[in-house]
């Protein structure tokens, strides 16, 4: 009886599967391939399709599968089981929105996102701000509606990192804020960093991504990257992993950490086990968890003394001229030249996480405060000013920079800030238990992707994120490792004892 | 009334629309970007989309609109009546058929064009076989199911050119055939077309398709390039169309003759009068009149001296080492050169119809006679002795070479020699009108392309594809338009007067 149930409800994730990939897809396909001027068709196409999973999601029918099989869930397969329990939770959020405004939302964001490339392009927050308005509007009412009496910003924040509000938040940032600040402060005398600004023509930065893609361990096989204006990378199955970088030919080191970044989040989705894997469940858990790995691969491991030693010689394989006159330490030392900066994706790891907080408080206030979004450009820039001491010549270095907002994405940031103190705390169990370092600097990452698949890849969804990383931790949270990891990578780098 | 059916047939017909661009998108990526390692999960995807168009195509409801349409089509917008009318005869092809089956192909097709690309690379037709055996089975299916009492070849044809069948088209080759192979043989000295062959390097060829695609004047805004491994060129709107080609450094004319190729289908796309352009009967209206507009760019346009003329101190900038001791001429001729040859994307214009006899005797064989899949190879191999006098190597570059029965494209082969033979005949019609040499002389393709979207683009599928033609040509189709225009370039060529 219950197995029928089963087979039905398998049957229904496998249409729900086929109706995301497509979906997905099509967003891979509009941030890396599409010509500029497709206009709306895409908002449209995705407006019916998104149609159709509220139906699926929210049907009675699907509920009543789902009930079912908890009702039983002694009987069934754990990830079934899993599946429905989230789903069940996925469903409170969603099916208390009308459908027409969850469709219209759909075709909103598709339009904001367009609207915001040409905005960011031409510096004009004016002709972006309607939009953004409407994505914030909408956020707020579906906010509402699933938690009515819930401040905004935490219903936001826990669809991306279950448990996560803005008191954690707070108390994580003071944190970091009152650790680092002085730190930054103590900085001087900066390294030479010009020959990471000499002319790196596109070509051989391909060769170059190749190369650390095959260093990643990453399978091109299953693995392809693209190249598109914001990196980012999607995942269809696990044999299907979408990395994109973008190239500058006057810095070398933004599409390196791009792809190490990225490939970090790839190599997660790889890794994930095969009885999950096709699944609803079979992804990242969260943001943070996702964005630690990321983050993990691209600081800890790629901006390490150890892996820059390890590639160097490659590195000066294929930029010969460029980098004939520099060493591997120099190199390393250019990478993690610390200087608060107007980019967040180009900041180092030091003062990275300051933007992130500029962000969050900035969300918090558009939420659950009173900040208008007209009034976006004006705070930000304050901010930067208050934070990071720097003056923000013009929207597109500015609050235009990123394209989280344009896509909907509000309470994303925290997870890089949140996923990037995870790491650090990752490492010190890690060290304990294999050689990472000497294996890093024998251009050897695969000890560290079992070790990593065995704590968290695997598991997929299965556990909720703090559990897991409490688990791979062997210990709560603790984002002094964070600050402590930081003080003394930077004290040494810049010799502050 | 019918206005309010009209309003819900527009909604349908959008849904329709959403559903081709996700399935058209998939395949596109498929071909282009997909990871080789992606698995079977594409063709499941396409599997769940294609139950739903198979049951948007033949409900009840859709018929019942568009019967009432067609009752009241004084009353309705002509586009919506035409709609209307082609979806009757495509739903009675559809909806005789189990939608199982209908699905079921759908999968099968992708998975036989995954397993082509690897039969192809090794050359092993043996593990190809049971899966064009499985199409070619449900091909048969499918057109007895629609008319049981036809030739099953006949109505393929028919699918692909309303109105083409075997009668006509044996009389077609047997003209090409008769007129042709006699000046094929007296073809004696060849030129020197060693320089074609030196190393053209990747980067160098990408930035020539960018210089063709604008003289072409395909604006980039709308219309992208990709690599692939065989080119084509699909189309979502006209707002988005992608050619693709596929880049051999060590054959420079491939490629350029890919993208003129791919580049004339989408000239036709992006000139489709706006009114339709959003409707199913917004694209071009059959494979024979798409043909002649690939092959009458890359050929009648692409191949003559003019047009080589025009381009040539382009070309001469960006292979300035390759193209050094070369003139205009001696490239023209060389991209001229007539030899009986294997591969039939890279044919002359003068055997090309060749090869493409040789399919259609085979597909006949294959449809209406007794011609078994597994003595394909055998039977191809003769016939490329017996027509082209060339012996076949490989099943690569044999039967495996089209990537058309991989996925289940039968019948559609016949439109490249009927297109090329239409291009043949509206270029006389069109010298009457235009300064059509002078033109192209002057690297200046607009007045041809106004000529043929007034004559041939703007209207979609409004019009019947012979009937089309006919009023473009000004008189019946005439196929020694072709066999006279090929025996005059050959003979002036190769003086064979």
């Amino acid at each position: 009886m219950i197995q029928q149930t089963v087979e039905r409800y398998r049957a229904y994730l496998e249409k729900l599967r086929a109706y995301r990939h497509a979906m997905g897809l099509m967003t891979y396909d509009m941030s890396t391939i599409m010509p500029k001027g497709a206009g709306p068709i895409v908002g449209d196409t995705l407006g019916v399709l998104s149609a159709v999973t509220y139906d699926l999601l929210t049907a009675p029918e699907t509920e009543a599968m789902q009930a079912e099989i908890l009702a039983h869930r002694g009987e069934v397969d754990p990830a079934i089981v899993r599946t429905a329990e989230l789903a069940m939770e996925q469903r409170a959020r969603i099916a208390c929105i009308p459908k027409e405004e969850y469709v219209q939302y759909t075709v909103d964001q598709t339009t904001a996102d367009r609207v915001w490339h040409e905005a960011k392009l031409r510096s004009d927050f004016a002709s972006f701000l309607p939009h953004l308005e409407k994505l914030i509007a909408a956020k707020k009412r579906f906010a509402r509606y699933y938690q009515p009496d819930a401040p905004v910003y935490d219903t936001l924040l826990d669809a991306y990192e279950k448990g996560l509000n803005t008191e954690t938040l707070d108390g994580f940032f003071r944190t970091v804020r009152d650790r680092l600040v002085p730190v930054i402060a103590r900085i001087k005398e900066q390294p030479d960093v010009s020959f990471l600004h000499r002319h790196y023509p596109v070509a051989q930065q391909r060769i170059f991504s190749d190369y650390l893609m095959d260093v990643l361990g990453l399978d091109k096989n299953h693995c392809v990257i693209g190249e598109t204006e914001h990196p980012f990378t999607t995942s269809f199955t696990k044999n299907d992993v979408r990395i994109t970088t973008h190239y500058h030919e006057d810095a070398v080191e933004l599409s390196m950490y791009s792809v190490i970044h990225e490939g970090g989040h790839a190599t997660y989705e790889r890794n994930i086990a095969d009885d999950v894997a096709r699944l609803p469940i079979g992804k990242g858990v969260s943001m943070s968890v996702h964005e630690s790995q990321s983050r993990f691969f691209e600081n800890i491991i790629g901006r390490s003394e150890p892996f820059i030693e390890a590639i160097f010689p490659r590195m000066q394989q294929i930029f010969r001229e460029q980098l004939k006159d520099v060493t591997a330490h120099q190199f390393y030392v250019a990478v993690n030249k610390a200087e608060p900066s107007l980019i967040r994706t180009e900041a180092d790891e030091l003062t990275y996480s300051l933007h992130v907080m500029i962000r969050y408080e900035l969300e918090k206030r558009l939420f659950n405060g009173d900040l208008a979004a007209k009034d976006l450009p004006v705070e930000w820039n304050r901010m930067y000013k208050e934070y990071l001491g720097v003056d923000v010549p013009d929207d597109r270095r500015g609050v235009l920079q990123d394209s989280h907002w344009a896509t909907g994405l509000f309470g994303y940031f925290p997870s890089y800030a949140v996923g990037s103190a995870y790491g650090a705390q990752l490492i010190k169990r890690m060290e304990n238990e294999i050689d990472v370092w000497g294996n890093v600097r024998a251009g050897n990452l695969r000890p560290i992707v079992e070790w990593l698949t065995a704590h968290i890849y695997r598991f997929g969804c299965m556990k909720d994120p703090v559990k897991l990383m409490e688990e791979a931790f062997g210990a709560p949270f603790d984002p002094t490792y964070y600050t402590d990891y930081l003080t003394k990578k930077y004290s040494e780098l810049y010799r502050l004892a």
